[in-house]
């Protein structure tokens, strides 16, 4: 038995729990190293023998990544506590695991031994809005998404469309010209519009705020702003807002003080300045976002500060009554911000929804007490290089996702935040070479998956963009520009999913583990009852693949013809296309 | 190599930020499988080949335990964040090992596989008070320690120390007693005394709180404590009080209320009540600590209970200047109401303490937002194993002792509370058989250990005593009595821990490996300019220890007998008694 690949430590993914009153324990074993893993678990004050004999539970196998394989098990502890071990059975022998190490046997002579859930407190459970696992989000851009009143344009606007975009030119998209596409929006399916930041600002992005309490006026005043949202609203669909807390812009008044005045400026505290007076060159003598004079870092560690970013935390939810804040570079601001911003925030709206930009492991955000999912960018990286750059097998994005997703508890899954492009990335359609088939595969993977789905702006008509700013071009309004057949495959598979709660989040996922040199990618989402068995052929050329499960006397349907598929044996197989899918419901 | 057994994952013990700016890394590995590990780091924003190329940095093996080898390195970022990876080689192999996995080559096309450390806000970091490592605590029972006023003596007193101690009778301790013994303290030199509970209550444990706000009346006034803490800080001594929030007493007016009136009840709140009307037998309709119905648990997630027991820590720190809470059963109130406890009291005193009670792996406690420390148990645990039920060997202890350091950051360790008995566990003597070396071995370790040492009174006067209650004895006051031998041994350890910084936390801790047999245990505790040796000899046999370092040229001190040693030849072997130590300082 491999010991030093066994791990497991109490709370984060390991441990945690759910709503239900569910206690979900995780185990990570060497890959095919581990035949049969058995959890024994007691209450805390009452552990003899004779308990966690009768109390055991065998775990499931959820998973396998290249390296390790993955135990799960839920348990409903009738005091709300828990001690617990694992005995584990490689073939050859069986050991007990706890946090005191390995035995022959489990220990009885002190609980102590055991890993200890100590109490299941309600204040502590992760618990992210319940309506956002069944959103789909559309990402906009507000700057380049319709410009419904010209009155409110910049000076310098272009005529829309009419250049490639720079970063600096603006096209005078604004509030009125989302509205009245409004009925677009519906039409396509979505149910959550995020906004990148529409503050005032200097730039097209306004990424650089110079005003966190005013609306920017090329978008619109305020009362446009509350009837769009009241719209959206009445639409179904949700509104997000982008906060750029961790730093403002240059042009952001208190930090012009601190140019001007230096150390006797009122705001001197309110950014991390190393001298005076500042410089900008050759290197900013104060902290910044990445290496940006235009981008001082906030002192959201100064109480004013705190207060200032509070206030517009809760004046957006409180006035406009705004339905998710996203929480731009949210790794580099303290999680203490975070945990007060969350408190006062849901105080005004408990189901108001908050998303974290952190682009790597987010496991320290994700426990309860700061966001409710973040950006879900390894998802994207592993979609890229899968589908788009071609760069790893159908087995490894199996292993590589399997690893993304037991790094997190799994109600922190179900409302990940998965996006194949943004306004920080290349258009998908121009990472997958222009190749329309790859695309279909990407948002029917994306829309069947688990997590919330979102769309950026025009990747739904197939436009194309290469990085930053060639992403950020005037969303296409000309239907015969428009592919109309991604967006029909789009709207499709949005309507399915509200259709059926099994493409969303209501079942397990299960990879079907492919082989080594296996083209065709494959996942089931089960609720017991019913299972829906998605598979995309990752390949130009045709493939069958043959479900490995016994099917024999399921009725099978092809849910994207809604056709019933004949059969006979045990096996079923379906032939694919290059590039093609299926999905199978029984 | 044994990828399986490769463990980081930023922030916790592996990832984690010191006040002097420093970022500590921490990498597990498999036991003798890995021979060199390499930290490349670089700047988020300025990743570069060259970069991680020149910022390269060798990581130290900081300990083995029974499975794993642990390495080490501190880097100073110079814009507070960090990328970062590891490149491992055992030997024949050079492999990166990031957040995406392992790599034959760092990977140069994106930071993003990389670890991440995204900023260092001084908001998150883990920070006790600067005067805990430096202090030695005393633990006191109140009930036991000395009667200094016979006036305010519980109806049923007994006379002091004429019976054996039960789970409800009393001998009338008080504070006036304590005050009077303020000599005896300064005398054996400790510096912190932690009170199990004073507030109002029913047993002679104070366990099952009445009032929060009120001394119990058997203990004095609020005007005597007043004095009495002033008279502590006039000595240097800090004086640390036990929070029971977890629950209340059975006589808690709160619960009496309920008891009565059910649903009708203001307080029907304030616990965890499943139906009405309250029943306690067979089993009580109520949240219970364990399974006792005379101490209900107080939901300290309904806002009403939050702001009583806040007001209660922020009320003793604000008008008795207490400088420590120590929190009963700590592991079962949820984190939320530690964070608001924490940001509380320390509004209000920012150098208090905040220890916890939790007996298992702490780390979600230990983060820098809710306790500053937790009781030692494992350490408990580990010590009663070698030296009192000897059924580990010298290498054991090494191991799991290895073990507990890791699981924790190193400014962690520094406060860490480490106690060797308390009113929860049998006397040391009494674990150790009644025999004196051993104690004072116990003593040795704990007094020149990394972590805070508390003495539970008695034990150095050698008083015997099983569970409680048996460890409740009252303290015996007449120096024949006293065992003056094990008094004037730790008496003398706290004098050489205050006089050698090295004995307390200035310096680093490592274990000298022993082989399989060795009966002795040795660690160092070094600062690079200066390096203390302590060696204890396990076993009751005379042993020879020969000290595993060149010593040559330099001068080697007995620090006990302080008295320089005479050897020749590289190698410097010690003789030790059956249980005897020596603690060498060069």
């Amino acid at each position: 038995m491999f010991k030093e690949a066994i791990y497991h430590r109490p709370k984060d993914n390991y441990a945690y729990v759910c709503t239900n009153g569910e206690l979900h324990i995780q185990l990570r074993t060497k890959k095919i190293d581990i035949k049969k893993v058995t959890l024994i678990h007691g209450d805390p004050y009452n552990w003899e023998r004779k308990h966690w004999k009768t109390d055991s539970i065998p775990m499931k196998k959820s998973g396998s990544d290249q390296y390790f394989d993955y135990w799960f098990a839920s348990v409903i502890p009738p005091f709300k506590r828990l001690r617990y071990g694992f005995l584990l059975n490689d073939g050859t022998e069986t050991v007990c695991f706890t946090e005191k190490g390995f035995y022959s046997e489990p220990p009885v002579d002190d609980t102590a031994y055991y890993f200890c859930f100590p109490f299941m407190n309600k204040a502590d459970i992760f618990q992210a809005p319940e309506w956002v696992k069944n959103t789909v989000w559309y990402q906009i851009f507000p700057e380049r998404f319709a410009n419904g009143n010209k009155d409110i344009d910049p000076d310098e606007v272009l005529p829309w469309g009419s250049e490639e975009p720079t970063p600096t030119n603006f096209f005078g998209g604004d509030i009125e010209g989302i509205q009245q596409k409004i009925p677009y929006l519906k039409d396509l399916g979505i149910s959550g519009i995020y906004f990148t930041p529409i503050f005032k600002a200097y730039s097209n992005h306004k990424y650089d705020t110079i005003d966190y309490l005013e609306l920017d006026p090329q978008f619109g005043t305020k009362e446009v702003l509350k009837e769009f949202i009241d719209a959206c609203h009445k639409n179904d669909i949700k509104v997000m807002l982008d906060a750029v807390f961790n730093h403002s812009g240059f042009y952001f008044p208190q930090f012009q003080d601190v140019l001007k005045n230096g150390e006797n400026s009122a705001y001197k505290n309110w950014f991390h300045v190393h001298e005076f007076p500042l410089v900008t060159e050759p290197r900013p003598n104060y902290d910044t976002f990445a290496f940006t004079p235009f981008m001082p870092k906030l002192n959201t560690e100064n109480p004013e500060v705190k207060e200032y970013l509070l206030e517009v935390g809760r004046y957006w939810v409180r006035e406009f009554d705004i339905d998710g804040w996203r929480l731009d570079v949210a790794n580099e601001v303290d999680h203490a911000f975070w945990r007060e911003f969350r408190r006062e925030v849901k105080a005004i709206k408990p189901e108001l929804y908050i998303l974290g930009e952190v682009w790597h492991d987010s496991m320290p955000w994700l426990r309860g007490d700061q966001f409710d999912a973040v950006m879900n960018y390894p998802f994207t990286m592993n979609i890229l290089n899968l589908f788009a750059k071609q760069t790893i097998t159908a087995k490894e994005f199996v292993e590589n996702m399997t690893n993304v997703i037991h790094m997190y508890p799994k109600n922190v899954n179900e409302v990940a935040f998965n996006l194949v492009g943004s306004h920080d990335t290349a258009r998908i359609l121009t990472e997958c070479g222009e190749d329309l088939a790859r695309v279909k595969q990407i948002f029917t993977l994306l829309l069947t998956f688990i997590g919330t789905p979102c769309i950026y702006y025009g990747d739904e008509i197939a436009m194309t963009g290469s990085m930053d700013p060639g992403c950020r071009k005037c969303m296409e309004w000309d239907p015969d520009k428009q592919n109309q057949e991604l967006l029909s495959h789009i709207q499709k598979l949005i309507r399915l999913r509200g259709e059926n709660p099994l493409l969303a989040n209501d079942g397990e996922l299960s990879f079907i583990s492919p082989g080594e040199h296996d083209t065709c990618l494959a996942y089931t989402k089960s609720n017991g009852k019913q299972t829906i068995c998605v598979i995309l052929n990752t390949n130009s050329e045709a493939a069958a693949y043959t479900v490995p499960f016994d099917l024999n006397g399921k009725a099978v349907k092809n849910l994207w013809e809604n056709e019933e598929i004949a059969f006979s044996g045990p096996e079923l197989t379906i032939q694919l296309q290059g590039y093609g899918f299926a999905i199978l419901v029984y």
